[in-house]
């Protein structure tokens, strides 16, 4: 189902603002309100479930912050990278 | 709680795209897909609760068409004109 | 993609509230409010994005009347069947 | 704005779930799947705007854990009574 990440996909990630470790990565979306903020969590929580893929994800008022791992792999796979770039370009 | 809009209120519709009628505003607004049309719904779902003043909207996959009247006034009032700009901005 | 309806497809619809056209079948909701209704709306549009099958659907205040049709079969298919039982599902 | 907590909103909240501190109100809800999740978080950002209040939240696939407080009166106050209670119903 998933790929683990390789350092292309760990690159993709780090140049898009998601700060990545070992396991797992992680970036903040700050929005210019609740409302602007929970519309886009709207859009990706579409996406996720049709990627199959969830975030865990912390909201409060505007900001988002998110943190991707795959538990099936125990780390970074090809859906997290998937999902952050989903992200990113909802962000806009 | 609403008041009946004037000329430079339907002038405000008019030149933001919105058919001004008699009793009601008419947009269509197109997005990308679906996951953009839905989560702008959804931010627009947030403001028309907080306005207590909700949109007449049919969706069918990246299309939203809405109407926009104020039952209370029996026709157009500020209150449209508030959901109007602000389905505007959101739709950026 | 999609299977055209059988009667027996057509005999789960009828059976669970909705009304059975030639080509589209419809059904109405009306949940207590608009934050009811418009929860329920997004529960469906993350299913019916991940089916990859979206609704026609009418939304004002707590009423959402819905229409189901496949344009690729040109009428009723498997897939509307799904997505109205998962509808009828999360209206509880 | 807000009012600061008495002892008979700390036991509405522990008596429906919560777990009360000092300055913060905490209750994990758990539902049968992301979709049911999203859903309920839906219908709980439309009323946390209306109320001009906000959780902090933490969503992952089907837990939601939530953390209420209120900033202005540096602690519990009826806001976070009143949303915790929407939460609460909207859960059914």
């Amino acid at each position: 189902m998933s790929t683990p990440i390789d350092q292309t996909g760990r690159d993709t990630l780090a140049t898009s603002g998601w700060t990545v470790g070992e396991t797992s990565a992680e970036k903040t979306f700050v929005f210019a309100n609740f409302v602007d903020a929970f519309g886009w969590m709207t859009s990706v929580a579409i996406c996720a479930e049709k990627l199959n893929h969830h975030p865990e994800w912390f909201n409060v008022y505007k900001t988002v912050k998110v943190t991707l791992t795959t538990h099936d792999t125990g780390g970074l796979s090809d859906l997290d990278v998937k999902l952050a770039q989903k992200m990113n370009q909802l962000a806009g």
